[in-house]
């Protein structure tokens, strides 16, 4: 039998950061390279209490559910959106698996094969095979320590007339930067006079190293979701656990419910069981301190990793401290290329991602992106001390 | 804002089983409309103490994990193939949220929009979801009692080239038929003919009425998985329950790892907190009792409702008795539209599922799927009692 796979699938890149996940599983790799929390701050025992008292709750708790999630699941995220500015009603939102799911439903109900969508560059990766598996070509505009630059991104919108935009607003993945509030305000009435509804993705906001900072979503600063622009999606994957897989998407009543339609086609639904540990989660445990808490320990960690590569007196290697979420963005010397330092790293124990992987084309090649949260103490002295080895050992082959 | 959604989407017919759900929750409805199974027999218990062990386990369980599921249920559950005649190993194996999933991942790797598929007449409404949502024409072939039929499916494929077949040859949805072996071995050797894959979807399989009846896979009559045409896709929905959807599909290692790069984009990984679950459970639990006994009582309430049906002494209604699976199909009669039956039905406080839902095309309107897995005793009583009146009231208002 031979298989005639689709051209758009066979042609995807299979995401780097999963594959290298599967190369360092049981080894004595060190991994800087997923975008992993740190597993011994999970809460285990209010999980484990939290699925007592639902499996208390019977045997109704097993049946199949609603496509658009868990009622009261919903409810309870409504309420800690209001916290942060943002005002929906359970229509208005679906729970999806994790937030990856949610990209990929807004593309299958706003985009055909062909379409344009316009995102920042670098941008997360696994968005980046979301839209090559749905045939869109990709635009992505430049970038600075403020966020995506407007002028850039009008003339590609003027060039290419995009459906849709995607974005990472607050410590985005691979860069950790934090667009300002003026480009947010900026880059919201580009896409609202252009009438492109934008896809904010906040996976991290929570994870912020100065408690008091504000970072409004864009969502907010739009202030409606009825007819609004700004389709938001976040997950519990990084502040409760990745293993519960549970996203959320917010916005206009008609994009939740053409969502729906889409999911019930692509799984029915998602996993009830961990939308109920969920919802009893949030009954019984303070979520919030508990975010406050790895927030704390992510800071030390990613302070911790600086402080290692500073003292590995590497010449040439930049980076901006990032004010939250979980990664360092390396940029290093001119004309290395990190995939090949990346071979040699894997060589010595320690693993990154390539910058290229966040690139739709023309890559910066030069550039890595590294997780703190993962490890601490040893295994991170460890971990930085191999990594400064292979690009000593690189630079010095060159 | 003005949203432009994909005609692909807002062409889609929600699901009709799906919106009766929602419609009937909480109400005094009597729903013989969804595939649920009966509540009441879930292993809660076990599923409780299962849970426990995992979470003893410690905080890894809450980690992300691999893309095609966690390893050791793959490999349980490839010896629960095993015992079925399908010889697989964990790389020809994939986990999934319920067999849905792997519908819709099985369709988005090996098809085009544009092409073509070929199904049984009728077949599973969210399979066609699916390939609605793919951009796929349908093709349907005529079936009797004994399953597709050959000639009319060799007549589809010379007119139309399908690229892949999909079809549900033990206790078909709605239908309940079983393919007879001789039929198994036709199509399937017509399908080689034609190198064209075939998606072979058993959800249902399990549930046997006759513990001793043997109904061999499609995949075990090809008998291997490396170059074979056949991808099989089942569930632990039915078998243990739905809210953990958890499903699996096994073929050709190529075929899984283009499905994994596709899930990639599509969601990452499904919920491991249900798959770690069902890996302990399948530990400290006899699934394969716990089967018999949910078979042992579905196949009561097959024969509750069947003999109330007779009771009621509607005339002109006919059905072939399942040996199977959760459905009775419902041949009414010649003339009556069982769309317009519904909203009287549930006007009455029952629910099923109109027949025209598991047509692509030309729907044969006199028909409808009742669920009898669900209810039992005084539940069953009250719905097929007020599905009679329904039937009665619409006869003599014609």
């Amino acid at each position: 039998m031979d298989y005639r796979f689709s051209p758009r699938v066979a042609a995807l890149k299979s995401s780097a950061v999963r594959d290298i996940l599967k190369l360092t599983q049981g080894k004595d790799m060190i991994s800087f390279a997923g975008g992993l929390p740190a597993e011994e701050l999970f809460p285990v025992e209010a999980l484990k209490e939290a699925s007592l008292r639902m499996f208390a709750g019977g045997a109704s708790a097993l049946q199949y559910g609603l496509t658009e999630g868990y009622l009261p699941l919903r409810q309870q995220l409504c309420s800690r959106m209001e916290q942060k500015g943002m005002h929906v009603t359970p229509d208005q939102m679906i729970l999806t698996t994790g937030s990856q799911q949610a990209i990929d439903l807004l593309v299958d109900v706003l985009t055909e094969p062909g379409d344009t969508i316009l995102v920042e560059k670098p941008t997360y990766l696994a968005s980046l095979q979301v839209f090559q598996m749905h045939g869109l070509k990709v635009v992505a505009a430049e970038s600075d320590e403020h966020g995506m630059i407007p002028e850039d991104a009008a003339r590609l919108i003027a060039q290419h007339r995009p459906k849709l935009m995607y974005a990472v607003p607050t410590f985005g993945n691979p860069t950790g930067r934090v667009w300002s509030t003026e480009r947010r305000l900026q880059l919201l009435e580009l896409c609202r006079t252009n009438e492109m509804p934008i896809i904010e993705d906040d996976p991290y906001g929570d994870i912020k190293f100065h408690m008091d900072a504000e970072y409004p979503s864009l969502f907010s600063l739009e202030g409606r979701a009825e007819g609004g622009i700004v389709i938001y999606t976040s997950t519990f994957s990084k502040t409760v656990a990745p293993a519960l897989r549970t996203g959320w998407a917010i916005g206009d009543s008609r994009v939740i419910a053409m969502m729906a339609k889409a999911k019930q086609a692509a799984d029915l639904q998602s996993s009830t069981l961990d939308q109920q540990l969920l919802d009893q989660l949030l009954r019984g445990f303070d979520l919030d301190a508990h975010i406050a808490l790895i927030s704390k320990s992510y800071g030390e960690r990613m302070q911790e990793m600086e402080g290692l590569l500073k003292q590995t007196q590497l010449s040439d290697i930049r980076w901006l401290q990032p004010q939250g979420g979980m990664f360092l963005w390396l940029e290093l010397p001119e004309g290395l290329d990190a995939e090949a330092l990346l071979r040699a790293s894997v060589a010595k124990g320690v693993a990154f991602v390539p910058g290229s992987s966040f690139y739709a084309a023309d890559p910066q090649r030069n550039t890595a992106r590294l997780n703190f949260t993962h490890n601490s103490g040893e295994r991170t002295v460890q971990g930085v001390k191999r990594f400064a080895e292979a690009v000593n050992e690189f630079l010095a082959r060159r």
